[in-house]
């Protein structure tokens, strides 16, 4: 049975014992398998509230400020009410607003991917991943492939670090064996950011009618055969002490600056 | 007395007690007003260990890896070891690696300003702090001005989110109502980040011969009657739902955004 299913059986009702079917079910999309099962991620704060995506259902904890209840008003979907101490229980925030929104994961088909992409290979922080998500979508881009045993993106610490922005982008994960290939089937001309001594400046990059900018792992880079496989590598030159700068800020400074060179070759200011 | 004059007497004990006066200052150096008296301040991991920078002591867990006690070893400093209890209050680290490095807090003269300065009004989150400090590092700049109320950049999560960018900074403090003043006397052009109707994009900002790049709190910006007592208003466009860029990716884009353009005058690539 459905989250939102089970949802309108409680509607105006406040849940207040643990043994309740939809807390049970809603406490384990805490967890990835469980979401994939249910088709549903948490996004929790209310200013989640603001965005237009129509929610599955949403949660209020007991006694929620009115005001975000109002602001749920506009959507024609099932309010739960939680008891404070079951609603902390699947909180992730220290200082809860007392919202948390479900909304339904929607899976894009891969074909229809635009002309300028963004490629993840395996970034393992959900903070990371989420502040990518968040300058990706900002700077007017929409895809983002990530490669398998990269975190999950429905993770509640991406979702919040995204503020809001995950839902107005589309996520795909692909397998990493596959990844150069399905690029290159595609005609996209493959940039990785990699912190090599033949790397160009990405103040320098030259892009094609279709590019894929790769970024790698916290740690580890991206891998040294995709690095390879590209047909050019970029580095953010480093002046000081600081041996690299963090995969979300070079994300935000080279996709940034891709803005900048496709709107100055079509004509207009950034 | 000071904590490398205490640190002396014990050097190669583990230390056991927690009423050691040594280990009993070393606390303190948690809070703010303590470090400012000793004039120290925690760097934990053994990263530090890497930098040039000569610390004042190195503080070892009991049991550390060999490893790292070697690598202290090129630093003609008093070393301390701690036992795990101990050693586990000051370190705010969940896994930690056993190793926090004592600095001391260099005192700049504020007059020695270099051409190009970054200014932060109020920032208050210590992780944004500490990228901020990261990346103006990374592309080259070396002073920062934090006005009075922002969060103290010896703060352990500050220093730890630097990655060490904070030993190879100038960071100063000054009252807010002076910020203007200040700057006008001596010369620098204002380049607020302001979403405001009136900012240019960044990306036509107009540099002069010395500039102060000011960027603002997380929640509220900069003050209003410092973005109207500014030369440039300046605005990083965003095209999705995203509101904002956090206030430290947004520092990130300008500020190598400065370096590219300052590097093209200088007619060398960034």
């Amino acid at each position: 049975m459905k989250i939102n299913k089970i949802a309108g059986d409680d509607i105006l009702e406040i849940i207040k014992s643990k043994e309740n079917r939809f807390y049970k079910k809603l406490k384990k999309l805490k967890q990835k398998k469980y979401r994939e099962e249910e088709g549903v991620f948490l996004a929790e704060g209310w200013k989640f509230l603001q965005f237009s995506t129509a929610p599955v259902s949403i949660i209020y904890e007991e006694g929620v400020d009115t005001n975000y209840i109002e602001l749920g008003e506009r959507f024609d979907c099932p309010k739960i009410y939680l008891a404070k101490n079951l609603f902390s229980e699947i909180s992730s925030q220290e200082n809860s607003q007392g919202v948390i929104v479900i909304y339904k994961i929607e899976r894009k088909n891969i074909d229809n991917l635009s002309e300028n992409i963004v490629v993840l290979n395996e970034i393992s922080d959900p903070g990371n991943l989420g502040t990518i998500i968040r300058v990706v979508e900002a700077s007017g881009f929409k895809d983002i492939i990530l490669t398998k045993g990269s975190v999950d993106c429905y993770n509640e610490k991406v979702v919040r670090s995204s503020m809001g922005s995950i839902l107005n982008c589309n996520l795909y994960y692909i397998d990493e064996e596959r990844l150069v290939e399905f690029l290159k089937e595609r005609g996209y001309n493959i940039i990785s950011t990699a912190l090599d001594d033949s790397s160009i400046p990405y103040t320098d990059m030259k892009l094609k009618d279709k590019n894929a900018f790769i970024f790698g792992n916290e740690g580890n880079g991206i891998k040294k055969w995709i690095i390879d496989s590209s047909d050019e590598k970029i580095i953010i030159p480093i002046y000081g002490v600081a041996e690299s700068l963090n995969v979300a800020m070079a994300t935000g400074i080279v996709i940034y600056k891709v803005r900048e060179i496709i709107n100055m070759e079509r004509g207009k200011n950034v």
